[in-house]
């Protein structure tokens, strides 16, 4: 038995499978997503299900980061901010509630545990959400690499956004800036020189987007997380699943001068490296200013930019506006950084 | 840092965290319970939310079995069954939709995942649920051992049942027999000659009690799967938290002869070994006659049996009556078998 991935036909699971780009996609689709089966995963960053007149969202999220501390945050903040971000990015922004399963390796130490636990006690308090319930699971030495937290969360609204829902002439705007977060943690993995100056951004935007959705609920068209395979990701999946074809201006595009070097020193794109306390938003033209000056009273949306139009041309690509020229951003495959979330 | 187990000081965690026994929920109490913080794990099967007039149910469990297919099943049936049988035991037996996080080892063979898949579809329809939400990760070779799936299951329900509820008189029935699960992957595991007669019940077991509590719904006080741990553990949790005593008749325990045999062999107790299609469930003494009707009436219900009650005395405690005396139940520490769920 085989997949399908770019032509070429998979017999075993390859980490790029894991990355959230090409590949990753590609897998779930063709393996995991059968529309005439029960089993359909994958298609937003959660689940929308009617409960009366309102709307329940569920997202689930798992988390395997390594390692399991880095600059400027841990396994445990990492797994409530992950969960809380995917439901806001569906337009819940007041969680009921996370759950939480906790995978540990034998002998991991009881100390780290603890501290993850206050890690993950203090991003509750800052999302204003509760773990509710939980389960804990232990394998033997050597069977897991040390541990990996499994969150979901569950909110309600009256309406949702999708990540399918720009429409030509909305604006893109990204709410900070863009690369922290996998440039701090492979720093950090690599021992790299230049990691104390890299700073992961992991943080629960809910607040951020629920201000943003104040300022006009209605003209906010579709959200996304640029999370594993970074903005470059996200984007083509908002892209594909809207047919709508998106121009990036690169100027606009705000990247700490830090990330910049350390990505031009790696011949990375930042576009293509993971936040964790960021979020893109398609914004109709007439609510642009409003909902930049929402997200800019924010400590979160500080550096918040429109960095691109949505247009009918080229439906599901991305073309980007160097000041010098244009060129095709591809979609990342996804290897280049595992285990980044 | 440490932690306190059966007073002893714990700096590491050990297999016996995981067992769902004594230990571990020693573990969960002192280290992941803080009901002064937002973080609160491990109160019941699942937890209960108020939306509305009604109740919003959400559980999760990390399922990490191995051998990954075994007599009767497999993860995929098993990560299904798990969780829908814990919305199941709060009263929730129709899940609004399941999310699923599926982490896999680089090289896993695709062949097996879409044999999982298939198994998760096959177990969805049994169950009459949908999953509606997921995430794939991969960690490198040797990171994890194979697979490990964490589900998450959510509902709405009028009536919620707690594990906490047993009150003096109940009677105390088990939908069928016990031990069949944990003999059945311990048997395949070890390769043990009589492994072809064993096989696990796992199976959802969300219409049987649905059946259960339309015969008489006020009148079944509380309910738990006896999975990690077994009949034991399962009944040590509910009279502690129910602050009853519970006298148990050995000879009512519906045993398979297999099961029985096999056990008396490896000198284990078939009601310290894990379940995954069995319900307990507290009944008010004018209603079991209706409850055992309803039970047996259903495929996954035939072998049901009252098989104890509840009394004022020695609260927290478990008398077994074998017919020729009485002795005290312990509580599993619960490190006799690893990833059995």
């Amino acid at each position: 038995m085989t997949t399908i991935d770019a032509g070429q036909i998979v017999e075993r699971i390859a980490m790029k499978h894991g990355a959230g780009g090409r590949s990753m996609r590609a897998l779930i689709e063709d393996l995991l997503v059968d529309r005439a089966s029960p089993v359909a995963l994958g298609m937003d960053d959660g689940a929308a299900i009617p409960v009366g007149d309102r709307w329940l969202i569920v997202s689930t999220d798992a988390h395997v980061i390594q390692p399991i501390v880095f600059p400027g945050g841990d396994i445990g903040r990492l797994s409530i901010c992950g969960t809380v971000n995917d439901l806001a990015m569906m337009g819940a922004t007041e969680p009921l509630g996370l759950t939480c399963a906790v995978i540990l390796e034998e002998g991991f130490a009881v100390g780290e545990l603890r501290a993850i636990r206050r890690s993950m006690a203090a991003a509750c308090d800052e999302a204003g959400v509760a773990i509710v319930s939980g389960d804990t699971k232990v394998m033997g030495r050597g069977e897991i690499d040390g541990v990996v937290i499994t969150t979901t969360g569950v909110a309600m609204t009256d309406l949702v956004v999708r990540d399918s829902g720009l429409r030509p002439g909305d604006a893109l705007i990204v709410t900070g800036t863009v690369g922290d977060h996998g440039m701090a943690v492979m720093a950090a993995r690599h021992q790299l020189d230049f990691r104390r100056t890299l700073v992961s951004d992991v943080a629960p935007v809910n607040g951020l987007v629920r201000a943003a959705l104040a300022a006009a609920a209605g003209a906010v068209s579709a959200m996304k997380d640029p999370t594993r395979g970074g903005v470059a990701s996200a984007l083509h999946e908002m892209a594909a699943k809207s047919h709508v074809g998106l121009v990036l201006q690169e100027s606009a595009v705000p990247v700490r001068d830090e990330v910049r070097a350390a990505s031009e020193l790696l011949g990375m794109d930042p576009l293509a490296i993971a936040n964790e306390g960021k979020a893109l938003l398609g914004v109709r033209p007439e609510a642009v200013e409003a909902v930049l000056a929402a997200l800019r009273a924010h400590p979160l949306g500080r550096d918040a930019a429109v960095i691109g139009t949505c247009s009918e041309e080229g439906p599901g690509s991305i073309v980007i506006d160097t000041g010098f020229g244009r060129r095709f951003l591809t979609e990342p495959d996804g290897e280049l950084l595992p285990r980044i979330c």
